[in-house]
């Protein structure tokens, strides 16, 4: 089996981190919880006068390669990879790119090991990517081809009440039970 | 159809931009002309002691950003995509990625504009990619997949005389007998 794994969300802390930082660099602004974000989009759920606050935190240099490790994930990829899969990071850069893209290179070699960077794929359109299944926390991924891979939702608060596909909890403890059934 | 288009070679003058600088920056040192090279990685052209300072060269900041672009391949873009085809960018970054990926986007967004990186895949494994071709110099690109694009190469002095599949010329003027037929 040929695994595609999104980054942010299944394997790096976008929302925890952003959340953090969001608290740490304005205190006196309102926040959402994690467990009451409903939008795939963090920025479209702060009010509008904040979202060049929120577009500065993502966007800023170090906020990417420093993002946590989802508890789960590494021994999700080392046992998978055990099991004779290949696991390939198929992840879309945000359109300002600078230093996000850099960033997204530092993360796999930090968390996963210089070698794992061969293993890197950045794309804006997931469906030219060959795999037999995509982990990804985005309900809609959209592209120029139908893809061949089936998509198997990581859970998230924003999108718990659409779809009907599989879903692996976001400790991936479930993961056998989804992907080797 | 979808096209995939490798960067260095086809679009961006790597031999080039490679051949003026090292010129420039090592005076006293010997050099291959264009029509004399014969491997694909310039690098294992120069003689040992060398290799290092050619390594310099192509990882130094600025050097992929300011690659000169190859006379023909813009209009070859516009046009194909006028014809109703998609065209993307499938390029292999170095392993030493930094500043490698960033000036990619960055060369991207300077010559094809700013929306074009969304065309932009980046991965060590072409294989993966999906696509009806694929225009690259390099003849050996091998990955975990069988490819499902056919490799129409483009040409160089160091892949003149291996293979017969069908070519496309240095200054892109015959991409319509060789894509077209």
């Amino acid at each position: 089996m040929i695994i595609l794994l999104d980054m942010d969300g299944p394997l790096a802390d976008f929302e925890g981190g952003f959340l953090e930082r969001w608290r740490q660099k304005h205190p006196e602004l309102p926040y959402i919880q994690k467990h009451e974000r409903n939008t795939f989009d963090v920025k479209e759920q702060y009010p509008e006068e904040n979202v060049k606050f929120v577009r500065e935190i993502y966007t800023s240099h170090g906020f990417i390669e420093n993002l946590p490790v989802i508890p789960g994930s590494i021994d999700f990829i080392r046992d998978v990879i055990e099991l004779g899969h290949e696991v390939f990071i198929c992840s879309t850069p945000t359109s300002t790119y600078d230093p996000n893209v850099i960033e997204k290179y530092r993360w796999v070699e930090k968390n996963l090991g210089k070698d794992f960077i061969n293993r890197l794929i950045l794309t804006r359109d997931k469906t030219l990517i060959r795999g037999d299944i995509l982990i990804d926390d985005n309900l809609e991924i959209k592209g120029k081809l139908s893809p061949v891979w089936k998509h198997i939702v990581f859970n998230a608060p924003y999108n718990k009440n659409v779809g009907e596909q599989f879903r692996i909890k976001e400790d991936w403890s479930n993961w056998k039970e989804i992907l080797l059934k």
